[in-house]
């Protein structure tokens, strides 16, 4: 049974699905839920649909204000009237992927089977997963094939899933900064960061919300890290330089003297409020397990078939997902023949571009949309 | 009043030093000690000497089989006989830094003046003073002038030190892979790690020693993160990949399925056993406020003067320390009028490639030690 309500945890809606659901893993999942938001309106025809899958720390509200954080959606330059993914002639979805803590069934739910939180019960998930979760909510929402599906970083790689799995639901996809696989760099820093958070006494194994306690230390260092990859070497340089914060001279001390560490402790201590540590070590794990070549492979008649088309897009300064990784999409594409364009933007920001102001970017995804029929 | 002794603890010399030391912090320390091994013979004339300065985590066994690991000495391809740094020609001389924890005096020996630990009580530390301390010890040992000052990494930051602030005691230096000051990226993930170390609850303060407690998480989850920027995208790539530990198929847990995890989580926990979380904490500060380039102006006629000759060694896919920081130190020197010789070396293996077998990088080292008279 599935049944869309109103959330009011989040503002947005619900699917709950009273059903199981079988995972990568071999294991089941059964009364999990979907955090979704919506914007613009679906037509009569529901062929007007865009999905926006979120990266790793993201949510189901790319656009308006974001009633967590009371500021702008977190794409908001890139979702709304008049922008490149224009909500005035798109019917918008994003939702909180399965694993999140935003709404959607993750470790910290309870288990239906045992009435406890699930923490490591929870059943490691994949992208693939995600993105089969995200399919029963466009078939209950009845849309039939969905104008693009968009996606940065994590996103992109439950993009590229997407045409894989499902190439008669998709007209277009638009990969930004991802890959075809987790590199070796990537999931090392992947693995640093669960460390950090497994290592902190107050994780418990996973069980801290039992015990009303949280591993907001290992969380935040996590955090940390994983900012550092989010920028490039020369944002780094032209935000920050070797600045002191509100200071003239050393303090000859180990609190904070640099302007880059006032920064860095302020994503790790702002991170720990919003974000929860075990779907941090669920959604890497996603990501590090991501390897989608072969699907890509095993369903090339029919993404030739439904005639699927791919913007794949990545920035110059971006090293965690580098230029070299979104060619390697290119290049499997066009490998099997598929109609794939490409394009890679000048940018100084690093990783992080694909949520900045990045004009070059929205032009040519907001083109590659008109040219969608 | 100074003395040299026989090391007991780790084989080698100790020189004792029975008096103050004004540090960059404006504070002082007494009773300090120098904990140093020397290879080859110190000529008549005492002027066949070279210093080499180790990098973060390096000790003073660059050479033969280390009394600590029982492995060959951390750069026993560059120095010992018939190497670049051949030990049948040249005295060399190596310390433990200030600060570390290898035998020369650092946070966790006893505060002579309260007669505990000094824990955070020991005065944060610069280059400079690292430097100060290694000049007393070259002023012990009778030596005038140096053929040259040799180190990689914050080796070379103490390298380029001494060119700066005893230019008439040294007839060359090579920087290997070095910079004039750290980058605010180097800031970054070195404040990560001392986070991690930080907000370890065992760390006590500093004054885990008092407790018979040691911070070993979080001093492995900084080292996990120095040793992913040590490696380039291409040596995790080349080493890794995406090759499963001993396994067939993904385990969906959070335990160790790929090689480079495994790897990352060994070089952690080795890493408590041989190095002290405190030194940690001092060094990698020391690192954070080394800017050499305003010293390196103040003495710029000394440095003139005595003809010393700079030798500037990067590797191409360094990316802690990349070769436009190596060439802005070349820069700097050329804009002053010094004699200096800059090289990159083709390498895959990243930073730590100035500690592997890089011959282009012997060769040229090698060959510029020949050129000084």
């Amino acid at each position: 049974m599935r049944e869309i309500t109103e959330n009011k945890e989040y503002p947005g809606y619900l699917l709950k699905c009273n059903e199981h659901l079988k995972l990568d893993s071999g294991k089941s999942i059964s009364n999990f839920q979907i955090a979704y938001q919506t914007y613009g309106k679906l037509n009569e025809k529901k062929d007007n649909a865009i999905l926006i899958c979120h990266a790793l720390t993201g949510d189901q509200f790319p656009a308006e204000e974001s009633p967590i954080t009371k500021k702008n959606g977190w794409w908001d330059l890139m979702v709304g009237p008049d922008r490149p993914i224009d909500t005035n002639k798109y019917f918008v979805i994003c939702s909180n992927v399965l694993g999140g803590c935003v709404g959607t069934t993750g470790p910290n739910d309870i288990n239906p089977e045992t009435s406890k939180i699930y923490g490591l019960d929870f059943p490691t998930i994949t992208i693939r997963d995600m993105v089969r979760v995200q399919k029963i909510l466009i078939d209950e929402l009845k849309i039939i094939k969905l104008v693009s599906v968009i996606g940065g970083s994590m996103g992109a790689m439950q993009v590229l899933q997407w045409a894989a799995t499902y190439p008669e639901s998709v007209k277009s996809i638009i990969s930004v900064a991802g890959s075809l696989k987790h590199s070796a760099q990537n999931i090392a820093f992947d693995e640093a960061g669960r460390q950090s958070i497994m290592l902190d006494p107050k994780w418990h194994n996973g069980q801290y919300l039992d015990k009303d306690d949280k591993p907001e230390n290992g969380l935040s260092v996590a955090r940390m890290i994983a900012h550092i990859t989010y920028l490039s070497e020369k944002a780094f340089q032209n935000k920050f330089g070797r600045n002191l914060q509100e200071k003239k001279d050393l303090s000859f001390g180990f609190g904070i003297d640099f302007q880059v560490e006032s920064y860095l402790r302020y994503q790790g201590r702002s991170f720990v409020d919003r974000f929860d540590a075990n779907s941090y070590l669920y959604m890497t794990r996603a990501m590090d397990y991501f390897d989608v070549s072969e699907d890509i492979q095993k369903n090339k008649e029919e993404i030739i078939n439904n005639e699927v088309r791919f913007l794949v897009l990545s920035f110059t300064s971006d090293w965690l997902f580098p230029t070299k990784e979104s060619k390697e999409i290119v290049s499997l594409l066009n490998s099997i023949g598929s109609n794939v364009s490409f394009a890679e933007v000048v940018s100084d920001r690093g990783h992080d571009s694909f949520l900045l102001d990045e004009p070059q970017f929205f032009r040519v995804s907001e083109g590659f949309l008109k040219g969608i029929k």
